[in-house]
């Protein structure tokens, strides 16, 4: 019998990661089928309740009290779990050092009066206010929260650009500043590159591919996804380019975005092509016929947009090929046999994840996604998955209560083990992102997983691994462990992909009788009907041609004319 | 006084081009304003009264009679003008040497009995039957009319796959076999490189790039604009295809299309990696982030198609920039001074509009087109410009009752004189298509509207010349003469595109205050407010942080904060 134990603590706040990290320990415990812990709010109560985690008493509980609901095999292992939740949440909260502790902001700034920024990550109704009280003391500040009202952002870049002061973000994942990573960053060689992306993954992937080529990065200074919005208008955008601009270490700039509003993305690439500097432009989904227009140069993939900056960088490229991990990238091309015949993509990174999309969207049919791209069919239940299916698993309506999967790996790898047991999958393509703030060791909890998966002629596993040598979590070892599991393994998405799409490509076939070659063979004569110029420039090439002089059947008398098509057949 | 006279053949059949060079041919009289000729449906003789040419007795008129009404100064003049039609019609019609003339395609068979092609051309309605006559005598089919139903292309090419025949078309402008261009085509070299196009234009691009570049054609397999629809299911490309792998002398194929239906694509892309040959494929407005899977190569543009072809097919490129014709292409970078700061963009070449337009749209906003493209306006009235617009000249509201502009420049030469008169315009970009069935000498036509446009700090003037040093009307002299007249001339679509845009594009300023460059410098210290771990990433690498124990402020109750923000405030 199922037992279930609620813990109710009374205005005791954690924030988010710490709420999933207790839960997902709870949830490890012997006999503990499933863990709940949240705040309070009746949208948290609803979310436990809709996975079978009811909590008593639910009218005396408020938005800031924190809520623990456990579901065991019986009341012991229920109780031994919840009296471990103290002993849980210190062994995971920070060190308690007083030096490096305070209360406030104001407090802080009493302790490292040289603080020059503020890291905000609390949760996206409050982060504004305190976004405004550290730009109010002189700091510039990265806003790792979300769900901040876009007006918020619109009067926050205001008062920042007022006092000359940064506001990377709100839903800022990423930024590299002064050689050092900020929220999800790998670690990455300091070099003449500057970035200046709206996309966390984005500068992830363009920060590690030009780490990988033997270059480095100035900056990478990250603008959070809405800058480019119109009510914006590219503010931090256009502060970060202005910056690379006049800094001394920066030989060129990179620029990536999803595609933007049009009015801020002129003014946005009119301003970057004045720079003085070369800017390599990547428009995520909407890449560039133009190679180039004076100093800006299109790139159509984050790989490309590194791989043009570093040559106009000058610097060397090495002589190796920098997609090849684990799998070879030449000579064989695999096909898909029988059942076998459909990808299932599950991505972590949600430009990745896009820019994936964009590459198979000519080439597999149908294709079904959670994101929008043309030629692809919006999904209807993200939990369920038909034909070729791609995914980004960090997508809001599948993390709701959950943390993202670049941190907690659980939601994936089921997903994962599901999509093996298909007999119609033929390749299950996923992102591996490293870099700090990422998940510690992902090829401990993926390479059993993929080891079951392809196993028995199970089916393929294509693992595009992105970071760099330098990251925390040993990218050698992760290679390693996850080729060993029998993945097919690659630094390069334009790698992944194309194997991925080789594996489930199913070609048509020329319809009816082949046409003789006799066809094509010069020399040949024809008969011209119609427009009497065509019969000429035919005679004037030397092709023998009778022109017919075309009249309309029956003087054009279309009662006459299905009359005598009926007497003909 | 300005009088009209109206003149009815009775069942005097002509084709449409016959039409317009009469009407053409009268207008130039003396003594003429105007003048109207038609085949006398309804709807021809609305266009008729909309242009102010009323015709005399029009009840009396049937579908199949040929009608002429001219508007003249006087009576006199009217009368003259009707009297010649007999002669102009003469003079413009094909020889009538009895030899390659013909009643009927019977007839013309038993003249020309090897024939192998027919051309077609006769009106949209009734060329679906004709194509099916000659089929069913064994002819392969150049199928050049338009406005055929799409339930007709369908059945045309069963019926010629069940017989091993091709039907390029409907709507076929351009095709290559053996060496001889059909409809609308350039002269270029003999070589490596087989095309499959849907688009007529884009085939010219393609070939014309493929011949600059030194290298050359096998074949140019057109296949009508609608052949990648879902109901013709790419029937044509896939026989263009499994000839050009059969055939000895293709050693590299260039595939080029509109973004077909996914499902069409799908089946066409993964026949194109099969067939033991590398595919150059270009999808034009939606280009690839991927440049390779297998043997297939995604190309960004029609002008990069044909150079990844001529690469893979391992022929030699020219030393010389093949853009470059007039302008210089380096250096310089043009800006926009004052009031003058809009472009027009007035293309002949439908394809080429397009891919002008997804590479202007990032650039210049607000963009406005008759053509679809993401970030750009639906024009309302395309005889009217505003802003930046690009129009495609060749579309069907713009040509109602009148030749394609690759013909008949009067249409393009009376818009850019209007577009030169206006202050606001920066710079008019135009395509001039050369080969055969184009106007025999563009130069003569343009320089002299070039010249004027131009003069007296007038607009800039960018035009893009496609074609061949062995097209009919001289290349050399087409691209000096423009020059002399003042217009900046390159071969190259991304150059001509480019160097427009740069005579436009307007930046937009960094906002407020310019940020000191010590936001970035290494050795920074920090606050970190909101998730503990992000405090441990900084203390890791070296960054001094104090971490604030954020609590949500008056315990998270709501009512209590405003009061709070307003004894603040």
């Amino acid at each position: 019998m199922r037992v279930t134990r609620t813990e109710v603590r009374r205005g005791a706040y954690a924030d988010s990661i710490v709420l999933m990290r207790l839960q997902a320990a709870l949830a490890e415990l012997p006999g503990i089928d499933d863990a709940g812990v949240v705040m309070g709010t009746r949208a948290n109560l609803d979310i436990l309740r809709a996975g079978g985690l009811e909590p008593d008493e639910p009218d005396a509980i408020r938005g800031d009290d924190l809520v623990v609901v456990v579901a065991a095999a019986d009341e012991e292992r229920a109780a031994a779990a919840v009296g471990r939740i103290d002993e849980l949440l210190k062994s995971r909260g920070p060190s308690s050092d007083d030096e490096i502790h305070a209360r406030s902001l104001r407090q802080a700034l009493r302790r490292l009066p040289d603080a020059r920024w503020a890291l905000i990550s609390t949760p996206g109704r409050r982060a504004a206010r305190v976004a405004r009280e550290a730009l109010e003391r002189g700091l510039h500040v990265f806003l790792y929260s979300d769900n901040v009202p876009l007006a918020e952002e619109v009067g926050l870049k205001r008062a920042a650009a007022a006092a000359g002061r940064l506001v990377l973000g709100p839903d800022c994942g990423t930024a590299i500043i002064g050689g050092v990573g900020l929220g999800f960053a790998n670690r990455v060689r300091r070099g003449p590159v500057g970035l200046v992306c709206a996309s966390g993954t984005g500068l992830q992937a363009i920060a590690s591919r030009v780490h990988e080529l033997g270059s480095g990065v100035s900056q990478g200074i990250g603008t959070g996804g809405r800058d480019l919005h119109r009510e914006v208008g590219a503010a931090t955008a256009l502060q970060g380019l202005d910056l690379l601009a006049r800094d001394p270490e920066t030989r060129v700039i990179a620029l990536a975005s999803k595609p933007p509003d049009p009015t801020v993305s002129a003014g946005l690439l009119g301003r970057a092509a004045e720079l003085g500097k070369p800017v390599v432009v990547h428009l995520s989904g909407r890449p560039s016929p133009l190679p180039r227009i004076g100093s800006l140069h299109f790139a159509r993939s984050l790989e490309e947009t590194a791989e043009i900056a570093v040559r106009l960088a000058g610097d060397p490229q090495p002589a190796g090929h920098p997609g090849a991990a684990g799998g070879s990238t030449e000579g064989d091309t695999p096909r898909p046999d029988g059942a076998r015949r459909y990808l299932r993509g599950l991505f972590a990174g949600g430009t990745l994840a896009l820019e994936a999309l964009h590459g198979l969207g000519p080439l597999l049919s149908p294709l079904v996604s959670n994101l929008a791209a043309p030629g692809v069919e919006a999904i209807r239940d993200p939990t369920d998955s038909r034909g070729h299916t791609l995914l980004d698993l960090g997508a809001d309506d599948l993390t709701v209560g959950r943390l993202h999967p670049m941190i907690d790996p659980r939601l994936r790898i089921e997903r994962l083990e599901r999509e093996a047991r298909d007999p119609e999958v033929a390749v299950i393509l996923l992102d591996v992102v490293l870099g700090q703030g990422a998940e510690a060791d992902p090829a401990a909890t993926l390479g059993p997983v993929v080891a079951r998966a392809t196993a028995d002629d199970g089916p393929a596993v294509v693992a595009l691994v992105l970071g760099t040598d330098e990251d925390p979590q040993d990218r050698a070892a992760t290679v390693e462990r996850l080729t060993d599991a029998g993945a097919w393994v690659t630094h390069s998405l334009a790698e992944a992909v194309a194997r991925a799409a080789a594996l489930c490509t199913r070609p048509a076939a020329a319809p009816g009788e082949p046409v003789d070659l006799e066809a094509l063979a010069p020399g040949f004569a024809a008969v011209n009907i119609g427009l009497p110029s065509f019969h000429e420039d035919l005679l004037s090439r030397g092709v023998s041609s009778v022109h017919v002089d075309w009249r309309p059947p029956a003087g054009g008398d279309e009662r006459l004319l299905a009359i005598l098509e009926k007497m003909r057949s």
